[in-house]
């Protein structure tokens, strides 16, 4: 496990990444309105908006949308979790929730270069695996990904 | 194939769903506001919010974050594509962007359930596997999921 030791300012191409490389995020509290609030744009179910639905529910409480936990997690990849030249463009990939985030918690990612591929017809250019996850205060796993990026090379 | 021909009130139950039942949600119109706000809270990169940044990225032009696609399409889900008892609660998947999303397309997903798996532990549910497929008005799909779902048994 290599441990990037990098300024936040530093932008990262193709070159500079490497299996193993890690890189952590800044913290997000989870804020309530704002959890209920994107549920209900996006993911209007009882158990993301209503206390007392929630308690009856699966989630035995209050639980904020997956989508919002990705949201979330995005946001602190892009303000410091994951510095790659010209941004964080994601071809897909693949997540999983392994625990329920609830108001109150505090985010934090830890994403680990997977694997690098420069890209066999375009020589600028390549992909890379990223493992993700998004863990709250007591360390729990809320969120795992894996999400494949475009990343280009630096130019000459 | 077999076309899901339901009233979008009856909700489904593990044993109401079998692999190849299809399942074709509302349209939902892509605000350049709403997706603007979007990126602001959640993915704030140029090519998401500056129509000349995006006009030099790979994007080609302002692009919707593609977790903005991911929640418009959970929208869709939950207002009916997916008409599940007790709601859709999603434990992972994974996702792929394979075109961009632009202010002004008409979104639609088509599911399809791919796998129905009754627990081994727990007599009162089960899981599903679905493909979704969401498509903007010229039939390009702009997002293709597998997610895996949690789905009650029909109470005795």
């Amino acid at each position: 496990m290599i441990e990037a030791e990098r300024s936040s300012t530093e932008k990262l191409y193709l070159e500079d990444l490497h299996p193993g490389m890690r890189f952590t995020s800044p913290t997000h509290e989870v804020d309530e309105a704002q959890m209920k609030s994107f549920a209900a744009a996006f993911d209007p179910q009882p158990f993301h908006l209503d206390e007392a639905a929630a308690r009856a529910s699966v989630f035995g409480g209050l639980a904020a949308s997956g989508w919002y936990t990705a949201a979330v997690t995005m946001r602190l990849n892009v303000v410091g979790g994951l510095p790659l030249a010209n941004g964080i463009v994601g071809l897909g990939g693949d997540l999983a929730w392994p625990a329920p985030v609830r108001s109150g918690d505090v985010l934090q990612v830890v994403n680990e270069i997977a694997e690098v591929t420069p890209s066999r017809s375009r020589p600028d250019r390549g992909t890379i695996a990223v493992h993700g996850e998004t863990r709250n205060q007591r360390g729990e796993v809320v969120q795992r990904t894996t999400m494949k990026l475009l990343v280009p090379r630096r130019p000459v």
